[in-house]
C-alpha cells in the first residue's frame, strides 16, 4: 500500500462492504461496489500513537475539533475554515440526572457550533477536502443541518456551496442557507429525489460532494465529537453514550472515535452506545431488533433531522452498537418534546427535536432497566432548539397575558409559588 | 471605606450621577438619587494587577468569561452556572474586510454563547449574585435577549425565572424563555409597562430584580466581552470596536473593559469606539450629537434587541463613546440587512439584525470617512441569527423550485456561473 505523502497517518480506504483497500485517489465509493460500497478512512495508529499522548495533547492550545488532527484525514499544510468547530461543552446536568433517576448525566451540546450541529463537524472537513482536490463548488442534498453546516463552512472558506433541498424542509433552515449565499434548490418531491437530482449534478458539473452516504470524510469528522468527550471528561469514558440515529452515520463515527481512544491507549475502555429512533422514524432499531437488512419506512415524526425513511449507513450504526455492546430503543415523539422541556428547564440546554432525542432515549433506558442508576451517562445534544422554534412551540404553553394595571398577576404568582422572595 | 471581604478586589459602588461611593450592601441604585443613581462598581486595580498578568492568564484553563475572575463582583467561593458563558471566537474575515475596504476585520461572534446572544454574561453575574443573597426567585423585563439568557441561565442554576415581556415581542424568543421553564408574564403594553410592572414586583415579593438599568452587577459581566477581545488578540487591540446600541449599557461596559485593561497594563492603549443604532432608534446618538439629554422617541427598526426607545443607560453610553474619542453613527435598516446577507455569505457568520448592525455600522463608517482602509477593525456581533428568522427572511430571496424531472435546473445554474466544477 503506497501511502500518500501528504495525509501523513492515512494508509488507505476499506471498502465496508466487500473489505477491499483502495488508495485516497479514489474520490468517492468503492470502485467494485458502487454507491453501497462505502469506504472508511484507515490509519497508522502505532504512529498516532506517538504523537498523539496524553501530555502532548494537554499542552495544545488549538480549541477546536482540529486538534486532533493526526486523526483526521486531513493536510498539514490544509487551508482550515475560519470559524471555530468543535471542542463544544460537556456539562454535568446534576438536576436532570436526579430527574432521570441517575447519578451521573451529561450532555454534550453541540448545538454550541457555528451553524448549530454536530454537522459543522463534518462539513467542515468537506470543504477542507474540497478545496484540496482544488473544487470550488461543493454540494450537497440535506433536509437542513448538514445544508446549513455546508453553507456555513463553504462561506469561511471561500467556496460556493450548491444544496438539494427536498420540498417539506424546514423554512427556518432554508433560510439559514440562503444567509449563508448557499445557491439553494428546493426539489419538489422527497428527500430522495432530492439526495438522486443532487448525485446526478455532481457528476455532471463536476462538483465535490458532500453527501456523507458516499463521501468517506465527513464521517471522520462526526468522529471528533467522541474524541473530545475522552479528554473533557479526564479519560474516564462514560459507561453509557447517548446518540440519537437518523442516517446512521453519525452514531458510527462517535463509536469509531472511542474504539480509536482505547487503541491509542489514552483510554481504558469503550462505552456501550444507546442509539435513539423516533419511534416513527426507526428503521435502523427494527434492523438492528431483527438481524436482517433494512427496511424503508415512511418516516412520521417532529424531529426533521432524524426523520430518514432509506438511513444509508444503517450497516454501519448497527454494527457500531453491536461491537460496542450497546442497544437500540425508540422514544415517541411525546418523550422527544417533555426531553425538550426539561433539558431546558433542569440544565438551560435548548436542543432541537433530534438533539433532544438522545436524552428521551436515556430516561427511557432507565425505565426500562437498560443501565442501573448508578451508570454515568452521557447524552449527545446534535443540534440547538433555535433552528427549529416550532418544534419547541409544540412542547411549551403559552405565556400568560397581564393586563398593564397588573390584574390576575397575583393570583398566578400564587399558583405558582412565586409569591414569596 | 470598609472593604468587603468576599468580594475581595471590588473597594466599593459609586453612584454615575452625584458619585457617592457605597458598600456593596446597598442592593441596587444610589440611596441618595434613586433610580437615576445607577451604581459603577469600584476595583482595586493595583492589587488585581499583581494576581492578572499575561503570564498568570496564559497558564489559566478555565476557557469561559470567569477567567477574569478578579475583574467581577462575585466571590471566590461564588457557585456558578454549568453552562459555559464566554470565550466566544474571534474570528478575522478577510473577505469580508476587502469588501468593504478595509485590512483588518475581526469579528466577535457572541451568538456563540449558550442562550445565543451576549447578555449570557450579564445574566450568568446576575443569577450568581441573586444565589449569593440566598434568593431563590430572580426577574426582569426585557424584549427578548435579557430574558432568554436570563431563564438559562437560573436553569443552569436551579433558581426559578419570572419574566415580563412587552405585548410585541417575538414568539421564538417567548418559546425559548417557555423552554427553559421560566413564568412568563406578557405585559399587554408597551416595555415602559413591562419595566414598571416588573420593578413593583420585585419590591412586593422580594425577588431578585435583574434589570440592567438598576442592578450594578450586569455590565460587569457585559464587559467580559471587551476583557477577552484584548487577549484573543494578543494584547494588540484593534484600532476600533463597533457595537449596536439600544440601552446602552453594553458598549458602556466594553468600554469599561478596554479601559481596566489598560489600567492594568496588560495592553497599551485602547480602542475607539463606534457606536452603532438602528436610524428608526436612535435617540442615543441623537443626544450624543447635541450633547443634550436624552429625548425618548417612539422605536421603529427591525433590529428588535435595540429597538429601545427610553433607553436607561444612554449617559453612560455617551460618555464611554466621548471617552474613547470614538464616535457615533446610525445605519437604515436596509443596511442592517445586507450586514447580515455579507456576514452569513462571506465570513459563515449568522447574525441577528442588531447583531449585524455594528457590521453595518462598519462599512458606513468606512464609507464616511470615518476611519480609512488600514484601520484594523473589530465588529461584536451581539445575537444569533436564528434568534429572528423572520428578520433574516426579510434579507434573502427565495430558494428555486426545480421539478424531480430537473425542469429548468441547467438554466439557473448557468445563471449562476455554477455549470462547472
Amino acid at each position: 500500500m503506497e501511502r500518500n505523502h501528504h495525509l501523513e497517518f492515512v494508509t488507505g480506504l476499506k471498502c465496508v462492504f466487500c473489505g477491499a483497500v483502495y488508495s485516497t485517489r479514489v474520490p468517492y465509493t468503492c470502485p467494485a461496489c458502487g454507491i453501497t460500497g462505502t469506504l472508511d478512512v484507515q490509519y497508522d495508529y502505532a504512529a498516532i500513537a506517538k504523537r498523539l499522548t496524553r501530555q502532548s495533547l494537554a499542552k495544545r492550545h488549538e480549541y477546536s475539533h482540529w486538534r486532533y488532527r493526526e486523526l483526521l484525514p486531513i493536510r498539514r499544510d490544509a487551508v482550515l475554515p475560519a470559524l471555530q468547530v468543535g471542542w463544544t461543552p460537556v456539562t454535568a446536568t446534576p438536576t436532570l440526572a436526579r430527574a432521570m433517576g441517575l447519578k451521573t448525566l451529561y450532555l454534550k451540546d453541540d448545538g454550541r457550533n457555528p451553524s448549530g450541529s454536530l454537522k459543522d463537524r463534518a462539513s467542515s472537513v468537506g470543504v477542507v477536502k474540497a478545496r484540496e482536490k482544488r473544487q470550488r463548488i461543493i454540494a450537497c442534498a440535506s433536509t437542513g443541518n448538514a445544508a446549513s453546516s455546508l453553507a456555513a463552512m463553504a462561506a469561511s472558506l471561500g467556496l460556493r456551496s450548491v444544496i438539494f433541498v427536498p420540498e417539506r424542509a424546514l423554512e427556518p433552515k432554508v433560510t439559514q442557507l440562503l444567509i449563508f449565499g448557499a445557491t439553494v434548490l428546493r426539489v419538489l418531491g422527497s428527500y430522495e429525489d432530492a439526495f438522486q437530482m443532487c448525485q446526478r449534478a455532481c457528476e455532471r458539473w463536476g462538483w465535490y460532494n458532500r453527501n456523507s452516504a458516499i463521501n468517506p470524510y465527513l464521517v471522520e469528522g462526526k468522529k471528533t465529537v467522541g474524541l473530545e468527550i475522552c479528554e473533557q471528561l479526564d479519560w474516564k469514558v462514560p459507561d453509557w453514550v447517548a446518540v440519537s440515529v437518523g442516517d446512521g452515520c453519525t452514531i458510527a463515527g462517535v463509536w469509531k472515535a472511542f474504539h480509536e481512544m482505547k487503541t491509542l491507549g489514552l483510554t481504558a475502555h469503550t462505552p456501550k452506545m444507546l442509539g435513539v429512533q423516533a419511534a416513527g422514524a426507526a428503521p435502523v432499531t427494527t434492523a438492528y431488533r431483527s438481524g436482517e437488512a433494512l427496511k424503508p419506512i415512511e418516516p412520521h415524526t417532529l424531529a426533521d433531522s432524524i426523520a430518514v425513511g432509506v438511513p444509508r449507513n444503517w450497516k454501519k450504526a448497527v454494527l457500531a452498537v453491536l461491537a460496542s455492546r450497546g442497544t437500540m430503543i425508540n422514544v415517541e415523539d411525546e418523550e422527544i418534546l417533555e426531553a425538550m422541556r426539561s433539558a431546558g428547564r433542569l440544565a438551560g440546554i435548548f436542543a432541537e427535536p433530534a438533539g433532544a432525542t438522545a436524552v428521551a432515549g436515556v430516561r427511557r433506558a432507565v425505565q426500562e432497566g437498560i443501565f442501573g442508576g448508578n451508570a454515568s451517562v452521557l447524552a449527545i445534544v446534535t443540534g440547538n432548539g433555535l433552528k427549529d422554534i416550532r418544534g419547541a412551540q409544540s412542547a411549551v404553553a403559552k405565556p400568560f397575558d397581564i393586563p398593564p394595571d397588573g390584574a390576575g398577576l397575583e393570583d398566578i404568582l400564587k399558583e405558582r409559588g412565586l409569591n414569596r422572595g
